[in-house]
C-alpha cells in the first residue's frame, strides 16, 4: 500500500534476483519499517549490474541494494535506515531511553554476531558449492550458525521479543533470522521458530514482502 | 587515566589474549569513546573461559566481550555501546541531526560492510590455516577485502573523516581497519592509511590502547 511514486521517500531495489534472494534481499527491511510507520514511498528499480555503476554508487558505497533517499539525505546500510525510520517517523521505536538502547543492541547483534556466520554459511553452500572444500567448509559453517542460534534461544526464552516490545531490532533480527529459515537451521529451537512467525505474522511485514515480490518486474541477465 | 576501579561505569575484558589479538579486542572500541568523552570506567577482567560462562552469558548472549554496564542497565555489541557512550555523554555525538545519522551509517557499515569479509580473512588465515583448502580461501577471501577497501577509499576520497567530524562510526571504522592493517591490505590506499593514523594519533586512543595492554595480567590456558 505504501509504494507511491510520488512519494517524499524513494528507496533502491532490484528489479530481478535469482529465485533464491527472492524474499531475502534487504529492501525488504526498510520497507517493513516503513509500512509499520505507515509511510509512502516511492522505488526506484536497478537492473542486475546498475548496482555497480558510477550514480548508484554515488548513494551506495558498495554497490549495493537499499538505500533511502528523503530530501537532501541519502543514506545506506538497511541498518541504519531502519534506525532513522524509527526516530524520524512514530510507531516503531520504543518509547523509554532504555529500551532504545536495547533496540540498537539487538539491532547491531543482528547485523554482527547474527547474520556474518550465515553469510559465511551462504558462501559456503551457494557460491563456493563447486569448491573441492565445498562439504567441508558446509559443514564448519553450519556449526557456526548453529551456535549462535542456540546462544540466541537461550537469551529469547519464553520472551516474545529480544528488546521489550517489537522495535528496530527485533524487526532486524527476524529478517536475518529468515536467512537460513528454509534450511531448517530454526526447527531445534521452537521459541526461534514461534519468534520469527510472531514478525512475519505482521501485517506490515506482509505488505512489505507482497511489494518486493511484485517488484522483480526485470529480465533475467541474459547467459 | 580514565580506568577507576570505583567508576560508575564497568566494561569488561580479557586478562589473557594471544599476541595477535592484543590491541585487537574489541573492548578498545569502548575504552576508547570513555576516553573521548572523558568518562572512568573500571574493568572486569576475565579470564580465558570464563567468558563463556552463565554468569557472563547473563550479561553477553554470545559470550564475548565487551560489555558495559552502568545502574541497572547492561549492554554487549562494541558498536552499540559506543553509539551509546556517545548518546550519554557530551564530545562524541554530531551535534545536527543529520549528522548523527551519517554516523550511524558509517558505524554500521564498518561493523556490516566491511569487518565481516575481514573476519573471513582471518578464519582463512588463522582458524583454518591447517586445512587443505586454506591457501585457495586466503586468496579469495583477501579479494573479498580488497574490493571493499578500494570501494571505502573511493568513497572517503580526500576527507578526514567519513561521517564529516570525527564520531561513532570514524571510531568504529578506524578500529576495524586496523584488523588488516598489519597484514598489508591499507597499503594501496593512503588515504585510508592516512585515515587510520588520524584516529590512532588520537591522544583518547592512545591512553584507551596502552590500558587494553597493560590489562594483559593473566596466565595463558595450560597446555
Amino acid at each position: 500500500m505504501p509504494v507511491d511514486p510520488g512519494a517524499a521517500i524513494t528507496v533502491t531495489a532490484f528489479d530481478w534476483v535469482p529465485d533464491f534472494a527472492r524474499g531475502q534481499v534487504r529492501d525488504l527491511r526498510v520497507r517493513w519499517a516503513l509500512e509499520e510507520v505507515g509511510e509512502p514511498y516511492a522505488v526506484r528499480y536497478l537492473a542486475l549490474g546498475q548496482q555497480k555503476a558510477a550514480a548508484h554508487r554515488a548513494r551506495q558505497p558498495f554497490g549495493q541494494v537499499p538505500t533511502f533517499e528523503e530530501g537532501g539525505l541519502t543514506l545506506f546500510e538497511s541498518g541504519a535506515i531502519v534506525w532513522h525510520v524509527a526516530e524520524r517517523f512514530p510507531g516503531l521505536m520504543p518509547e523509554r531511553d532504555a529500551a532504545r538502547v536495547k533496540s540498537l543492541e539487538w539491532l547491531i547483534a543482528a547485523l554482527n554476531s547474527v547474520e556474518p556466520p550465515m553469510l559465511d554459511w551462504a558462501n559456503a553452500t551457494l557460491f563456493e558449492a563447486g569448491e573441492s572444500w565445498a562439504a567441508a567448509r558446509a559443514e564448519r559453517t553450519a556449526r557456526g550458525v548453529a551456535q549462535r542460534l542456540e546462544a540466541l534461544s537461550d537469551r529469547l526464552g519464553e520472551g516474545a521479543w529480544l528488546a521489550g516490545a517489537f522495535g528496530p531490532g527485533d524487526l532486524v533480527m527476524v529478517t536475518v533470522l529468515r536467512i537460513v529459515e528454509e534450511a531448517g537451521f530454526l526447527a531445534p529451537h521452537p521459541n526461534l521458530v514461534d519468534y520469527v512467525a510472531r514478525g512475519t505474522g505482521r501485517p506490515a511485514f506482509g505488505r512489505a514482502l507482497e511489494a518486493q515480490i511484485a517488484g522483480f518486474t526485470g529480465a533475467p541477465p541474459p547467459g
